[in-house]
């Protein structure tokens, strides 16, 4: 997973029957996580918010997320570290 | 998920039979956006165009999107951005 | 998907046996196109060759273009595109 | 898979019911190690902790690795490398 | 998948279940070769050794190709090219 902070929001009018409803979230990664990852854009199931530091999963993972195997996502939020100490790094 | 631009077109006459009708748009993903993502391939099923802003899932969430698990593709095209202030940044 | 050119083969005297009589081509993806992708080698299951200009899916759905979701493969060529004139760019 | 030292942990308060009792810890990869890698989150489930040498296994392999493949995970450790020595390099 | 030299050894005395037995080998990318990839830790099961050049399959694939769907893998070792020459590029 990467640890990243909810930097946006997208609204998309015409989708995929299967992503109505869906909340989508812009999320940027942390320092030096992820694969080099740039911004994503993750469903949010949690309850995340602009400004939010979230735990997003990425690959079919995503759709276990969502509790919806049909949803056509890769990038789903699975967790919000709603206290930045919870973050410990020994360097 | 990746937002990104529709930015061209490509047809293959000799394909996979699992991909005859499908339509193959050229997304290139907007700024700081994907893994470092270059530009990718990906099946179009919600009606996007030249010019579009999309939003695009890749992986195995891509068949999904498509409705078809026999399809093979890894990026399928799941929403159309219709107006740019739909994506809301807060940097 | 990534569009690239086929640019060589490779050989496996020893290998898996879901893989006996697959055939191996080098594929180097486009300018611009896939993420930052360098070369990877695909499994050809529609008669390309060196120097066409192919479509490569990655991921599991490379599994779904053998056609044999037994051979442990993660890139597969699934079209080909004989006219280059068929990749419309719009810049 | 990669090889990299735990470097810290993440505690999320709010998350996916099917992360209760996960426990999160922070991978540096190794140099050269991973494809450019950054830093990722991995759910333990071997008993690593901080300074640890670990191999991660990413993608839909960690679901499988947690025993849980309703857990939203893309990234999990499956084995603590106990003696530096036992990684050998012949560069 | 990726072709690439088997450059070291990993053993990791406490992992998963699933993994007792599997050898682990590092993998460095040829030159040019997969998404700038890093050097990967995959199991061989095809009987690869150090100084080998090898193909690689990563993803899903590898817990196909290492024929248990069990094991927490990302990265297998599915073909051993024992001739240089058998790798050709036409630049």
């Amino acid at each position: 997973m990467i640890i990243g902070k909810v930097v946006g929001t997208v609204i998309c009018t015409r989708k995929n029957n299967n992503l109505v409803g869906s909340k989508f979230l812009i999320v940027d990664p942390m320092e030096k996580m992820g694969l080099n990852a740039g911004r994503i854009v993750a469903v949010d199931n949690v309850g995340a918010g602009i400004n939010d530091i979230v735990l997003v999963a990425t690959g079919s993972a995503a759709r276990v997320g969502c509790d919806d195997m049909n949803a056509p996502v890769d990038a789903c939020i699975v967790g919000i570290v709603d206290d930045p100490q919870k973050i410990v790094l020994i360097d």
